[in-house]
């Protein structure tokens, strides 16, 4: 969507001449200052930065142009780089947004140096790298007007905390055999919707002034419009082009996550099938034709057709709680807009 | 000293109670919210809390009485959770304060539920419940008055920051075959002391109206007590009872860690003498008879005469600071017993 392209644009050289300023900052204390940010300045910004999008959109649906706003923006997608760069040590995931994921980094780095035990040393580092991320973003936030600056952090911290255990069921769920699909949805309100969608737009509205009607109203869009979300990008990790993607497609076959169109697939499969089934999901080693073959299976056996009666029912709840916010027409037709392109995105 | 534990007894109360309000509120997210401020109800207030210790003893130094105080040495031990909980992953540390480790607790639940590859599920763990604290450590920080708010947050991400960079230091040296005495001393200073006495001692006084001079002269006094601090410590892990000590004697040699001691002993010993230690740090499996040989080497060698030395003069820095304090005679005092401390204690 053009309008998010838009906001990257501004959002991209105020957190790029934040972390700048910041690498001249702790430049003196070791050589390692200087090499996570150097890297910090090219993933953070690597991506889409829906969130960071989504606070200047609803800021703006509030009718404010407040300087707050960026700060608040970059604090975001600095969170999320913290949740992401540990995501990936956590699912051992080698790509993210088409290059290396920060550990594969680091472990590339003690490669060329002839260290041993180079996977432990790219995890360790991204941990840190993680970390440090943290603290800037509170360092940001820090910087807000002083009427909503002790809101806004708590907020952020109860809203990422959230994320955070929604990570750890996440974590639990790729370990166990069996799960409930209320466990499932759960992940993906807590793990993706709240903070992709409802965290971003509320705290963008907070800056803004907006009431409380508005901020339960955002709170609820952004919950369906994540949730849609979620499933599209589980169906985009099993059917996309890789290449458009940037990252490995059936990654999530490989490491047996628990996503909806596996709880479907599971319950619609004779004894023979889910037995095979049970040998591809969580096989790091499985083939391009046992993921094609998972593919096949998903048609036939009508998930494809369930999962998309709930996203045409995602959107349609999406777009009736739009309909009830107190906003002008073109900004709802924003709105209409991203619940479109949540259903229908292909990357 | 008894005065940190009247400290501790004022502080592990308020701290249980703050984790025991947030646990109420994040339970509705699932069950991993129970399972994780239980487990930091027991980790958190394990320690001596020296650092939350030290927050209130500069805090009365300064002859303020704030009920900001626990809130900011709260926050202090939550990030000092963070970072052990972090740091034992890194340096995969089974035992900590003579109980598990927060990875090393999550793989034995694994364990016991016949998971797989349950190291990886007890890392990852663990790598939430430390961003977790993160959260948390903000949260409260975020309530202390408006009038320093923002300098307090911004000082812990500074500060914290700092630590981040030398602990990724120190993970690489964990790596290198050799490095120079600066490089040492540089992870003292960034990773134990500005972090263990500076930091804390600043913001106590921070908190109770301090002016520049005073904060300047605790940063001084707990960058020397801290450097003495860190070399004790890797004395003790050499040399301590390991009982008493709550973590496995001999750790930092299997890890290959760089300590002082390693280094003075590298400078000290023959060709051949190098050749059989090269083989014994860094080696996992280095058997007691091996720890012994080192210890013998350390004392022969005139190493722990040369640290004593390097210890005696950082003790007299250390007083020489404290006389220059605009203090009380009886506050000097207790500075003083702690340089003692620093210098004798046996765990």
């Amino acid at each position: 969507m053009q309008l998010f392209l838009d906001y990257k644009a501004k959002l991209e050289p105020f957190i790029l001449s934040y972390l700048e300023k910041k690498k001249q900052e702790f430049l003196h204390v070791n050589k390692w200052a200087d090499d996570a940010f150097d890297r910090l300045k090219v993933f953070v910004v690597q991506g889409k930065m829906v969130r960071g999008g989504l606070v200047q959109f609803a800021h703006s649906l509030c009718g404010e142009n407040n300087e707050d706003v960026l700060k608040v923006a970059a604090a975001i997608e600095l969170l999320h780089s913290s949740l992401l760069i540990h995501d990936d040590v956590i699912d051992r995931d080698v790509l993210r947004r088409g290059e290396s994921s920060v550990f594969a980094q680091y472990q590339d780095l003690a490669d060329s140096k002839g260290m041993k035990e180079t996977l432990h040393y790219g995890n360790s580092m991204a941990i840190c790298v993680g970390d440090l991320c943290y603290l800037l973003a509170y360092d940001l936030l820090a910087e807000v007007d002083a009427t909503y600056r002790q809101a806004i952090i708590q907020f952020f911290s109860t809203e990422i905390g959230k994320t955070v255990f929604a990570q750890m069921q996440d974590i639990d769920l790729g370990y166990v055999d069996t799960c409930t699909e209320d466990d499932i949805m759960s992940v993906y309100k807590y793990k993706t919707a709240r903070y992709t969608f409802s965290l971003p737009m509320m705290v963008g509205a907070m800056v803004a002034g907006a009431n409380k009607e508005v901020l339960s109203l955002l709170e609820k869009i952004g919950n369906s419009l994540g949730i849609l979300f979620q499933i599209k990008d589980d169906e985009l990790g099993l059917f996309a082009d890789e290449t458009k993607l940037g990252k490995p497609i059936g990654s999530d076959i490989k490491e047996g996550k628990k996503t909806l169109f596996w709880y479907y697939l599971m319950r619609e499969v004779s004894n023979e099938e889910k037995a095979k089934l049970d040998g591809i999901f969580g096989n790091g080693l499985v083939s391009e034709d046992d993921i094609e073959s998972v593919r096949m299976l998903l048609k036939e056996k009508g998930v494809m057709k369930k999962v998309n009666r709930k996203i045409e029912s995602l959107a349609d709840e999406s777009r009736k709680l739009i309909s009830q916010l107190d906003v002008s027409e073109d900004n709802k037709k924003v709105l209409l807009d991203l619940v479109e392109y949540n259903c229908t995105r292909s990357y």
